[in-house]
């Protein structure tokens, strides 16, 4: 497994045989006899997504010499699965009713069959990792802060108690610890030493807090249409970002019935975009450089453009 | 860690220590640094709870020669865990406002803490068994069990479909695979032969059934202070019990807007009850027989007594 990329193998080959097989993993392992659960798994899964996770996964276990796509396909499968239950479960709590261009499942099925379903998804991930040993390690640590990320945000906007350092709390732990998990058992997978691990941890932990502030951003100035979900639902962590990058303090001064709009409105006056951009794009010449260590290799140069594809996203 | 319990060790006194460090381990792993997931998980945590599965999985291990009892106690604290996730989501969807003579989870913080506090009692699980190794996959195929099977019961009760079938595979997912799950763990981690850990996976699969039918049966005849939740809220599954025993069909042809207590009262009508009892007590019967391979130890005489506790317990 250590063995580098065969050279007549493709890279653009490796990884669109590994993402197909992602596809096969995460459609088996939600092949329940159970109706409502193998429907909605596969509505939710069938819109789509950006798979950038296990795109991540993947790369970086080619990066560092895998070449057992279908080996490295089921964790690159569950990390998607994981990103996917907190989706369902997010939809839920936020009344969110359109998820990647389609209903979403609470829509479709409503909240009892959404959360069944949210868990179906979390006990995928789990039955599909069962077999890779330690590596549930990394996933399960990843699991937990994404719902402790999920609760301190929902925590924040109750007690609206939003500054830079809960909102760096939130998007680390909800959005950077999965990607971190991502690119390490990549790595891991590929039989890494601690340093390589290391190196792709850090990358895969930057790229997600980038993506995560992208994500925002996005939410704050992009049309319900264009992003596919319903928009202004994360505006209130939104509000984060701007005091994030230094617009104020929301420390219970910011006032309780603001509509959605106004404080859209609001944010998207000076300059509290460019610089969230600004903080999104160092992270992610952060990641970039922290690759240095790494030889040359065409998945490098996939993960680079990867990290690149972060922060010039349009949805 | 196949030795026998050393003589001067009494039985009680291992089951003890055991039990201790499943509550340790409990509120270790719970023991999160975001306030309403750790103050969450004590309060349905210390609100007590039988403890059968744990107890189940450390009797399983004693019984077959195992006497470690830290190295057992957090998969035990695992399946409770496990429980105790689908607890706090059932109690979401069905609206229960009391557990265990306690606020349920959803009472207190209300709905969107409740789904993330089960979401984190499932993470909390699977952070407990990642380094257990295969052990995962009989945990992993348990909580995916357990969550069809609540699916299917509320897909049956929506349907108004419950026929004796239904509810044998509804009571065989959400409970007694779970069940199989603790006893056959406790067998691995003994370091078992194949024959012993099926006969413990039998073992514990029978007792799940006959757990979940009186169960049903407590449901339908105690009174919502004796039990300490809100009763009732079973009720419809409970008409599942009736018709399982041979009482009827209700697919489809159940008056659809039924008020509980007249469901009750039916159901208490006739000798149904008595019915589901003697199911019950065969089950637990045929569970205690499938042990007579096993050699004569302490173990196995509080395994029978636990069985013969499962069909006499008022609670």
């Amino acid at each position: 497994m250590t063995s580098a990329v065969p050279p007549h193998l493709e890279l653009g080959q490796a990884v669109n045989e590994g993402l197909t097989a992602v596809e096969v993993a995460m459609r088996e392992v939600t092949a329940s006899q159970v109706d409502v659960l193998r429907d909605a798994s596969r509505h939710i899964l069938s819109a789509g997504g950006k798979r950038i996770r296990p795109r991540l996964l993947l790369l970086s276990y080619l990066a560092l010499g895998g070449a057992d796509m279908p080996h490295a396909a089921k964790p690159a499968a569950a990390v998607e699965l994981m990103h996917t239950a907190s989706v369902v479960h997010d939809d839920i709590n936020d009344h969110g009713m359109l998820r990647r261009g389609k209903p979403a499942v609470n829509a479709i099925w409503g909240r009892t069959f959404a959360l069944l379903t949210g868990d179906f998804l979390f006990t995928a991930v789990y039955e599909l990792m069962a077999p890779y040993g330690e590596l549930n390690i990394d996933l399960a640590q990843a699991a937990t802060a994404l719902v402790e990320g999920e609760t301190l945000q929902a925590s924040a906007v109750k007690n609206k108690h939003f500054n830079h350092e809960v909102y760096g709390r939130i998007i680390a732990l909800k959005t950077a610890a999965l990607f971190r998990a991502a690119s390490a058992i990549g790595a891991k997978l590929a039989g890494a030493g601690q340093q390589e691990i290391s190196v792709l941890a850090d990358f895969g932990f930057n790229l997600g807090l980038a993506f995560q502030i992208v994500d925002d951003i996005l939410d704050l100035v992009a049309d319900e249409a264009i992003l596919g979900k319903t928009s202004g639902i994360d505006i209130v962590q939104g509000r984060g970002v701007a005091v994030a990058l230094g617009e104020g303090n929301s420390n219970g001064n910011s006032p309780p019935s603001d509509p959605l709009d106004t404080i859209k409105r609001k944010m998207l006056e000076g300059d509290t975009v460019d610089k969230a951009r600004s903080r999104a794009d160092l992270l992610v010449h952060s990641a970039i450089a922290s690759l240095d260590s790494l030889p040359h290799t065409p998945a490098k140069d996939a993960l680079i453009e990867l990290a690149q594809q972060v922060i010039s996203r349009e949805n």
